[in-house]
């Protein structure tokens, strides 16, 4: 057979990880699979080596391993043939899988006779509901967060400034490296990995995710974002403040107090049944009355308020619920960012953002950190 | 139209995002999406706040946003809409996907009337072969798992015992979490992650992959498998090493010995053209002939010799060639680990491994530590 040169095309997502973890608690460095009948009940199929860990974490699951479901000839088949034995075993004609099931996994369930039917809801849609104990494990790593914050900020604060406008502690220029490092010492010390975190100053502020570099100066604003998962619970907290040693010019100040308004805005918006798309949009109007543009712009051109307003946070960084504009409204027990910004290339870029609980009858920021321009 | 109440499968699993880092360099996230032409020439789907990082990162590829895809329709569609824009835009008819990419967006490129060919061949198999820059990076990671790995063993070194038996560091138990919290500091320092650091002890110990908990006591083996992860490049390393306080009893001993002879005698055959499986079977001919059973059990039953005897190291932890009962030579360039172990319930776990590089006329060793059991 002729090798195919089609176009080969991959895509980086590790999607599904999550979903199971929060249905079994369960992680593992290689690909495990979890089918959830109509009933509730579960069944885990993972390596031999896992089975003693995977058994203690998640008792209430079925568990099966490769041997259990193919006996001798368990070595020398993958992951597919153990799922197809399963569904054998439990005499299931039909299954539903989701946008990010692995497609060969599901073409061998198909050429084994089953019927694999899409299905893009979410499998568990209660993950967007989070419990009081999924709540204190967000609030613990929030507030590795802010205790990381503050740090950043009590270092700038003592930064002096060179006459050419670098912040200097003592001999030495202030770059976004050391205060990236000295970020992942303090969440490491909360038991938080820190993969990603930004500080950006300057030009690299007015581009929202890059994560910045070299030294930090006066006149510029500097974007901290610090978003901790806890190596415990798995679970993510997520804040950015913005700060600015030296004069503020004016351009800067309106900026800053434009974003401030929206954030003060969409805090005042959230509660249990808030359309989550009229939020987006009471941003996008306060920031175009104060004069600032709000559209999506070519790659490299982006101006002014060009991100969604906030995401849900918890196993994922990103999930549901999502602040912008699609259908969906808040409910009580959503954890979601709050962080509008104001990106501006030449002048520089600001973003505020907490992490916040929706309660009955509002609101809860999860962990607190002044929101001062001037570190 | 009925809900399905069919069951609900789900994969944990991340295969695809290091095979995009790896042709790439690229991570973000949320999913994103790349696609190879049979020239070489790459092509790279990512949100508009991504498009500058990564046009930095990947200046060799392609951008498209969804913006620049799909226009002013972007907001609203997905992924899936963005990837079948691109290849109408490139005028591609069949593409081919490997068994993990995503089954949702697999259908929706078919539905769009792309064809689309399942390929379980990996999309870059260069990737087993490393580059100098790359054994420099896995160098790096492993130095910080043998620089932790030295604190474990001087700690258990000062370690006092208790009459009962516990090892104690002046009035306080020495715990595996004591341990593990040592050896993220470390890591740390490196500027690694360690997530699933094992310090087993005892009957913990005869479970490969148990992390360990609670008292760390003498006349128990301790098993410490610490496996660092790069913030900066993302590749692993991975070492282990057994210890042990107190008398060693003659069957502990004897296992250590045996285990130890079987790492020696398997990088004693570590070489260009090497058959994976070969190595696999020398060690457990190794194992049998000391009487020491190496097949699979039941789960929670397992004893012997009951994994495999290494795998590669890169991006993924696990990667290719592995050193295990299936098709493949070695080759200069591979990156393996050689982890041979003994478990055996009711009276402990044994497994030492290193990591180790193919080269012409053998093998290096990519960072050393001593192999004693006594601390």
């Amino acid at each position: 057979m002729k090798k195919s040169t089609a176009p080969r095309i991959l895509v980086a997502t590790g999607k599904e990880i999550n979903d199971v973890r929060y249905a079994t608690g369960l992680t593992a460095p290689d690909p495990f699979g979890l089918l959830v009948e109509s009933s509730g009940d579960m069944h885990l199929v993972v390596s031999a080596l896992e089975a003693a860990r995977a058994q203690k974490i998640c008792p209430r699951a079925t568990l099966h391993t490769p041997s259990s479901l193919l006996g001798s000839q368990a070595s020398r088949r993958g992951l597919a043939a153990q799922l197809l034995a399963l569904t054998r075993n439990l005499r299931i004609k039909r299954v539903r899988v989701g946008p990010y099931f692995p497609h060969g996994i599901a073409h061998e369930l198909q050429k084994g006779g089953v019927n694999v039917q899409l299905d893009s809801t979410p499998p568990f849609p209660e993950r967007a509901i989070k419990t009081p104990r999924e709540i204190t494990a967000i609030r613990r790593s929030q507030r590795a967060a802010v205790a990381a914050m503050r740090g950043v900020r009590d270092t700038l604060r003592r930064a002096n400034i060179s006459p050419d406008g670098l912040l200097k502690i003592g001999q030495q220029t202030l770059t976004s490296e050391m205060l990236k490092a000295q970020i992942t010492r303090v969440l490491l010390e909360h038991r938080c990995n820190a993969e990603g975190t930004i500080v950006a100053c300057g030009a690299q502020a007015a581009r929202p995710h890059d994560e910045g570099h070299g030294p930090l100066r006066a006149g510029a604003t500097i974007v901290v974002d610090i978003f901790p998962r806890s190596l415990d619970t798995g679970y993510w907290g997520d804040i950015t403040r913005t700060f600015m040693r030296g004069p503020v010019p004016p351009q800067i100040r309106a900026m800053y107090r434009a974003v401030l308004a929206a954030q003060k805005l969409a805090l005042s918006l959230l509660r249990p049944g808030a359309e989550c798309r009229a939020l987006q949009q009471a941003v996008e109007r306060l920031f175009q009355s104060r004069g600032f543009p709000t559209r999506f712009s070519p790659p490299g051109k982006e101006s002014g308020f060009i991100h969604s307003l906030g995401h849900g946070v918890g196993l994922d960084i990103h999930e549901s619920p999502r602040l912008r504009n699609e259908p969906g409204r808040l409910a009580v027990g959503h954890v979601v960012t709050v962080e509008p910004g104001l990106y501006l290339p030449g002048i520089g870029g600001i973003r505020i953002e907490d992490t916040v609980v929706i309660t009955p009858t509002g609101h809860k920021i999860l962990a607190t950190f002044p929101k001062k321009l001037e570190a």
